[in-house]
């Protein structure tokens, strides 16, 4: 047991209860029902699947949407089944608890979202809130009592498509809230509304907000999304940290003309602009070294008819990086680059601050706790950052952090393609399982 | 009346009706209420109106829709009101004759559309309409008789928005069609069910052909769309012929991956290929000498999120000169930069023939008569090629054809900016209803 505790760094010494032995040796720790966790995935790919689909035509669960309701209400379906009684909280977030056996310690934290892009897939966040559901219930069965109460948790809205805005109701725990955002408007669907459609009370959206230090641990389980660990052949990710991602809205306004009458020069074309902006974007990425991304992957166009010279452009730009100060570099170049668009096109272009979301860092404990479990599973894993956004970087504001990765078939993902082999999945189930245990076993 | 006969070329002579004497001469010659027309231009602006907008916020009369049933709701009523039958063919177009002095002779048809693009303006395609009743307002209050009978024509469908063609209904009366074209599906519509909502019979839609010489000829005012009159100050232009256009579609498939987790180099970015096909558009146009124009005005991007790289890309490309080998020869530009593009994007590109219009070149006999009728009124002309397409085109395979053109504003059209003085509506539906007159004297 020493060792074990040498890794526990700043942490406070682990208070480990009597009788208890480390994860390796106890042959007692219970494992996640893999066929299970196969099944309720294959299921819950029916919220959302495309009419005559087949779960390899993923799945477009919208947040708020008909299907995103529909899904909530399978998993919390489920949760009952279990013997949980789930809450939801006034942003529309799916918690329910375990008791534990200290009232004085705080809970550890664990979930995933399933709201999903649209033509998205059926791993991206569904794996995480599934494994954490099964978690629970092979504790249950395996008769295992924590010192910490458990509390899994199913993120409404992360993807940001809905309202332009991801990571939207785990923001709201973390108390980036305003009431007046309950007024937001998206495709004729007020904020307010939509929380209220997923079972939220916009009303008491305050009260959602979670002090800090209200939760032990925060750790999710999810797909790499990248194609790092399939390449190496690992089985488990440990996260170090989720890279800053920048987003801003170009706005590009033109002339709209009649495409026929209008000679060359005379035209004022917002989509010809648009086009020049686009391959700015990727120019900015690729004139640095490092490992930065941008994409523009939203693209808006009005008035959008085959005869018409565009006159009204709006485009999403997306950047990413651990390195904030990149994600500066590569928005100074986009801005000087459409200066002169703008001046060769006859348009003006404008850029508008959507997010701004700061790198979050792994906590070194969770880190480690993640490889003692993944270790006592005889699994191989690897640290590696985090190109994608997820809901614990909002967590990491409120507490200790930590996420697992499995791979990704391909590096594929917000894709119908997506894909993590079934044996990848029951892996990071258990290795999300042993992770709680770990982390139970510190103060 | 010798000078005037030399003017009709390869017409046979014109058997004038006797005691009639030259247009110019002629003092009894009535003429289009100026007030009404522009009464009734702006009631039917109410039709497609933005919501609380204004006459100058423009109009969405799409083809099918609501505004546009209703716009043409108010025009059938108006001929009603004015003693005429109103007759809605087969495809959907609305007729409506008044009977002249010989039974032997075909009709004179003329009129316009009254459908509009998204977001388009108040006079393009209602201008030429409305005049026509206009016209034949004015001669049955005037009392003058003519030799032949008139026939006013408000042809349906003629922007290329819905199912993505234009001078459809214009087209089925020149012959092109076939049964199985009202399966077509656009925006969830069955064309067939789009062509019942307008009150035409799509299983007889083969009666709405017309006979080649079933009319006298076939006469469109119409505003410029360009700038060429204005800038010119002349109040009248004579259409010498209607570009040719062609149509395409690209369809650029990439691979959906999730913007995070995707480095630059493992991309297979859609929109980046589409923007440098955009571009690719423009520059096939200006690198050859002339006055061509090509545009990209439509894309549509799946799945279109900001964090998703696109993974498929459907874009239009317009291609517009008298001269078809012009558009031969830009297309296969845009062709060869495209597999450059495609290479080098990781996508693939796909070209799809939508339509291939030939020009049309109006009848000179018609040009001289709008000539005459300009100069009976004291207004200037002069000659210019139409780079918009239009129905006259179509009726050109099947008769003598002219156009009448006023100036439009800055030369903008297909946008709520685009405007044509009153004055100049005036004397346009003067100018057309003395073409009906000048045309009227040929046998």
């Amino acid at each position: 047991m020493i060792s074990r505790r040498a890794f526990l760094g700043g942490f406070a010494a682990a208070a480990v209860a009597p009788g208890r032995i480390g994860l390796r040796a106890q042959t007692s720790v219970p494992r996640v029902d893999a066929q299970r966790l196969r099944e309720r995935i294959e299921t819950l790919s029916t919220f959302g699947r495309p009419a005559g689909g087949a779960f390899a035509d993923g799945v477009s669960r919208i947040a708020y949407s008909d299907a995103d309701v529909g899904g909530r209400r399978y998993v919390t379906g489920l949760m009952k089944a279990a013997g949980l009684q789930p809450r939801i909280d006034p942003a529309g977030n799916i918690f329910a608890r375990r008791e534990g056996m200290s009232a004085q310690l705080q809970p550890i934290l664990f979930g995933s979202h399933i709201d999903s892009v649209p033509s998205g897939g059926n791993f991206d966040g569904d794996l995480g809130s599934l494994s954490a559901l099964g978690a629970l219930e092979a504790l249950a069965a395996g008769g295992v009592r924590t010192r910490h109460p458990l509390e899994m948790v199913i993120w409404a809205h992360e993807e940001s498509y809905a309202f332009g805005r991801g990571l939207a109701c785990s923001r709201i725990v973390a108390g980036d809230v305003n009431p007046s955002d309950m007024d937001e408007v998206w495709n004729g669907l007020r904020r307010a509304d939509a929380i209220r459609r997923i079972g939220g009370d916009p009303d008491r959206i305050l009260e959602a907000r979670r002090a800090k230090g209200s939760h032990h641990c925060y750790i999710e389980l999810h797909i790499e999304q990248g194609g790092t660990l399939e390449r190496a052949a690992i089985p488990v990710g440990v996260v170090e940290g989720i890279v800053a991602i920048d987003r801003y809205e170009a706005i590009i306004t033109g002339f709209a003309n009649h495409s026929g009458t209008t000679p060359l020069a005379e035209r004022h074309d917002a989509l010809l602009a648009g086009a020049h902006v686009t391959v700015a974007v990727r120019d900015a990425a690729t004139r640095l070294p490092g490992r930065q991304v941008a994409t523009v992957g939203h693209i808006e166009v009005s008035p959008n008819s085959a005869n018409v010279i565009p006159g009204l452009v709006h485009l999403s730009i997306e950047l990413r990086d651990l390195e904030p100060r990149t994600l500066v570099a590569m928005m100074n170049d986009i801005r000087a680059r459409a200066r002169d668009i703008a001046s060769t096109t006859g348009t003006t272009i404008e850029f508008r601050e959507l997010a701004r979301a700061a790198p979050a860092v792994a906590t070194p404990e969770v880190q480690s706790a993640i490889e003692r479990a993944a270790s006592s599973l005889d699994l191989h894993s690897t640290r590696l950052p985090s190109g994608a956004g997820h809901d614990a970087q909002m967590m990491a504001l409120l507490g200790p952090m930590g996420m697992i990765f499995v791979p990704s078939v391909g590096g594929v993902s917000h894709s119908p393609k997506e894909l993590t082999r079934w044996d990848d999945c029951a892996r990071g189930a258990d290795v999300l399982l042993r992770t709680v245990l770990e982390m139970d076993r510190v103060a």
